[in-house]
């Protein structure tokens, strides 16, 4: 069985750097509560919006991401059980390629480089199960599209959901 | 109908990079008729190999590649019919990542950043086409696969094949 897992929002944390790098330029700590359904462009002053949409373009947005709980430990043991691949629709964004690289050998040594895709959009993609954050990713899928929470999918009730990866048993149940 | 094109050695050259290198580092220029049915690491000399091996491993082996005869015009004319993706498996060479990058953006800059895929194995991807010059690769794909001519492949008798783009009008023919 084939388990294509999502970068951002699911084993990075990129939802951290964007509220990190908005107080370091704004001086405002948002919290990810306050993010609930949305996202930060969203709910900042309206002349903010243009250049926290621009963060994710800049060349160190993606280094040293955090890393969301327990994924290390959960993503290694469906590796070890299953077909594991990493992909994250990651074109958009030409600066995060090396960093992703990096992250992904420091942090999950155990993904092999042939089990990795940096892709644009996930139609093009075949697998049993997709776990993404975005609607956009998990509706063109054709597997078991499984929802991972995040602060601006919370309101969407059209997946089935992780919520996240201390609750790995409804994983390990996969056949 | 979606067809997935590889980069390396069916729109950009990398074999002529290797001839290249070859013989800046040994003063020896082969020619692409001494790789039929082969590659340069087996036929150099032996205390040569390893270092050849690790030709695409170096920081600027995929900087600048020459593109492919009329590769761009073929590229673009069935870009402009049908759901055209470039899917290179540049995983296992980190450091190509951005030159791939640049080089898509500056030679096939009407391939949008959504159709642009970095992967390991092509075994993930779903299409109706690969144009392909690796067996590994076309072998593991479920669609029409065909096997896009370069010297180490002529021997190859298992797949339809496309000789150069100059033969393009074997693909416009494409229902």
């Amino acid at each position: 069985m084939r388990i294509l897992i999502d970068m951002d929002d699911v084993i990075a944390n990129a939802v951290e750097r964007f509220l990190e790098w908005y107080e370091r330029d704004f001086g405002v700590r948002y919290t990810k509560e306050d993010l609930r359904g949305t996202k930060l462009h969203m709910i900042v002053p309206e002349e903010h919006r243009k250049i926290v949409k621009e963060y994710p373009h800049c060349e160190d947005f993606f280094k040293d991401l955090p890393v969301i709980e327990k994924s290390i430990e959960v993503v290694e043991e469906l590796n070890n059980r299953f077909e594991v691949y990493i992909a994250s629709a990651a074109m958009e964004f030409p600066y995060s390629l090396p960093h992703k690289t990096k992250w992904l050998d420091k942090h999950f040594p155990f993904i092999h480089w042939k089990r990795r895709i940096f892709c644009g959009d996930k139609s093009v993609l075949k697998g049993d199960i997709l776990i993404d954050d975005h609607d956009f990713n998990l509706s063109v899928f054709d597997g078991r599209a499984i929802m991972f929470s995040s602060p601006h999918n919370l309101n969407d009730t059209k997946y089935e959901r992780l919520d996240s990866w201390l609750d790995a048993e409804k994983l390990f149940d996969l056949k």
